[in-house]
């Protein structure tokens, strides 16, 4: 369902019809046909190929012209020289949007690829047509069930990405997925030499299938147009940014993978300042960022309380809960005193961090009890509870089976609260550990409860969490 | 093997005998006696508990007074209150060595604690017992079939770890154990009332079966002595110290863990630029970076070579190693040209990052001639290269033998080369694909190449490695 139903991107998401020039007749299994016709497109499918009468039971046509009906959509897949002539094509036919898949323009450095993506830019603009890249995977919607990649969920989501990396939106949409985040529209825009992120970003800002917006950027043409959408985007949803190449090196990579001119630190720096954009640097960042915005409400300020096993992992996790901007106060002494009442064993933590009894399934036990006295506690903020399955589960038998009445515990007790929960599940490195993990995870994020790998993490995503709403909410 | 006969501590790794005081009749398959002796410890065991005849096929002792050889080495498994009368039987039964496992002595914070503490210390000080403890796990060592786990490794190697904490030190072994890094000793110390950690690292400095130190440390007692002693172990093996409780809660925790006193950032920045010792933050880091000492020779220098598909994720991985205090320049214009003759593609980098070819088959091919061409390149020292198993496997039914191939190449390759290679495995979170990298990961390291689960750990690992050679071969 659009949000407008006039917008001019609209046909990139919902168009009638696509043709697939440079359809591939020697690979059909994995081509941009099969991937759209599996994936469960229900418009018009065009594959475009001279060689070919056929492709993947589809009838294959010259060029785009011989086209019988009309062409909404058309994906290039086709060697970067033949790029102006087919646009030229479609600028005939009336295709509304091109895709180009293809790569070998300015990235490459050379004056001939930056001549070659002038020429089809005016050849498009000329036509009334728009442009999605060149060098990108295009678009990723499975509500009008669109994919760049066959292993994405079908399932869809309130998440939009826009991605001048495509390889990095491949790896991120699964990390999302594994997190249980599902997506309104993905774009990997690449070169951007028409449609550029101040442009998908207006339209996300208008669409009611998208609550959340984040990117991938290695620079902007129109560096005021993109601060001023960005702010416009933020006044309704949050809008988190991995800008890359920001460091010397970086800078010179990122000119030479999309061509785009970085910007310097400071510049980013004041952007983010000013703009209340949420800045992270890794993927992986941007995924745990998104699942806090999505499961845990905006904890009152940066008090942690932190539960969990383990004197010294406690101490690392307050440092690192410290560097992340969040505080580790001692609880009050009537909080310590009724922790020490329902954790008999000497030497186990009750100041903060507090350590739950010993094993994961006396772990569980100490959940009913123990998180309702930390949660009352007017010291702490919030919740962040850690289960080291590589050390209490170990490589016992039944890990899979204590680790699930644990976090099934956690979840009914985590209901009752007052203030947000967030759970970091410790995999380590042993396969069957880390299965079990994935399995409680699951369950977890299938309850609503924001579960990260690692307490740097989730420290850093909460801290994000409230910045975010500092700014908001101001 | 001793590395000195005489050494005061030798008793600790080489006890002839073992009491268990305290050994559990309850939970026989999980207690001190059965974890000794399913890990093979040959010397004499003797449970001690006043209401068994016999544990674990052992003939079990009322006390320790009772039993009727000699005892090298006790374990205080025992409520903490009994620990004074216990440690006077000792004292008469002439034990050498006594590790109190138990809890609840000055890190509750409380006077009792403290006091009994105390008194326990002074029994064993006029007894002329050495005390390990309380409250830690005491002695991995697999030369010896001394383990506090069940599930560590048999094999023993050259590393040992000094550690502070003991829930921490069953992580740190296992995330070790799975990069095929084994253990001279691992010490597990608690509160130190007796031994502390310059006790240790005197020992391990003149210890022939240990070559590299990693020390877990939330405080010190004798800071200047510790300076020292590390300073000592400097010249002649590398230490890696996790400084935990450095942040203002951090220091609060430790206080409450093993009753440390913490010390202030700028005395452990100070401290580690005056002796060259090699800091990290979490256990993980320890980790890799032992790996990076174990596998790779020192690069001549910071600039890094970047090899590895998709354009986005070589932006961020060079942002990452700059940020790791790495550089990664363009290449030589030969080079460049070189690379786009076996790089067909267009759009693909080669400027550094170089993109190997799509595809992980692929990328094996490339590995035999791309390899090289970055390696001849003078103004590279390193080379970096990343495979992304979860975006170019995907969920592919043949993910783990394409990966194996690639690592085959990778491994005869890098062979070949005349700078250090490392590998960064990304496996994300799909479960098939991280059991395939796992594999892929187990044969790299048997092959003697150094691998990293991401960019990041890769990079801030190269770098500790380049500085600790900056320091030590001045």
């Amino acid at each position: 369902m659009p949000s407008e139903k006039h917008h001019p991107l609209e046909e990139i998401f919902h168009p009638k019809s696509i043709a697939i020039v440079g359809a591939s007749s020697s690979e059909p299994e994995t081509g941009w046909t099969a991937r759209l016709l599996d994936f469960g497109y229900s418009g018009h499918l065009y594959p475009v190929n001279p060689r070919a009468t056929e492709i993947n039971g589809l009838k294959a046509y010259p060029t785009v012209r011989d086209i019988p009906g009309s062409v909404d959509y058309a994906i290039f897949n086709i060697p970067a020289r033949l790029t102006p002539q087919i646009m030229k094509d479609c600028a005939a036919k009336g295709v509304k949007v091109v895709h180009i898949y293809t790569a070998g323009f300015s990235e490459t450095g050379k004056a001939e690829g930056k001549k070659l993506e002038e020429q089809v830019a005016a050849i498009a603009k000329d036509g009334g047509i728009r442009i999605i890249g060149p060098n990108c995977l295009g678009v990723y919607y499975p509500a009008g069930s669109l994919t760049f990649s066959p292993i994405f969920s079908q399932e869809a989501g309130n998440v939009s990405f826009v991605s001048q990396t495509g390889v990095g939106a491949t790896r991120f949409v699964q990390l999302a997925n594994e997190r249980d985040i599902h997506f309104s529209k993905v774009i990997s825009y690449g070169n951007a030499i028409d449609l550029d992120a101040p442009d998908f970003l207006e339209y996300l800002d208008g669409d009611i299938e998208t609550e959340i917006i984040a990117c991938y950027i290695e620079g902007v043409r129109d560096g005021r147009r993109f601060l001023e959408v960005v702010k416009q985007c933020l006044m309704t949803k949050p809008v988190v940014i991995l800008k890359a190449g920001l460091t010397e090196s970086g800078a010179g990579a990122a000119a030479f993978h999309t061509a785009s001119p970085a910007g310097s630190e400071s510049v980013w720096d004041a952007f983010f300042k000013q703009t209340g954009a949420i800045p992270v640097n890794t993927l992986e960042e941007i995924a745990d960022v998104i699942l806090t915005l999505l499961r845990m409400p905006c904890p009152k300020g940066r008090r942690v309380g932190i539960v969990g096993r383990g004197g010294g992992l406690g101490v690392i996790a307050t440092d690192t809960c410290e560097r992340a901007g969040l505080k580790v106060p001692p609880f009050l002494p009537e909080t310590r005193r009724q922790l020490e009442e329902i954790i008999p064993e000497a030497g186990a933590g009750v100041r903060n961090p507090v350590e739950s009894a010993l094993g994961i399934g006396e772990a569980s036990d100490f959940y009913t009890k123990g998180l309702k006295i930390v949660d009352a506690d007017p010291q702490i903020d919030f919740i962040l509870t850690h289960i080291g399955a590589d050390v209490y589960g170990g490589h016992q038998s039944n890990l899979l089976e204590q680790l699930l009445k644990a976090v099934e515990v956690l979840d009914s007790t985590a209901q009752t609260l007052t203030k947000p929960v967030a759970v970091v599940l410790y995999a380590g490195e042993h396969l069957e550990t880390v299965a079990a993990v994935l399995e409680a995870r699951k369950r977890l994020l299938k309850a609503g409860i924001p579960v990260y790998p690692t307490i740097e993490a989730a420290a850093k995503a909460v801290s994000r969490l409230i910045r975010y709403h500092e700014f908001a909410d101001r």
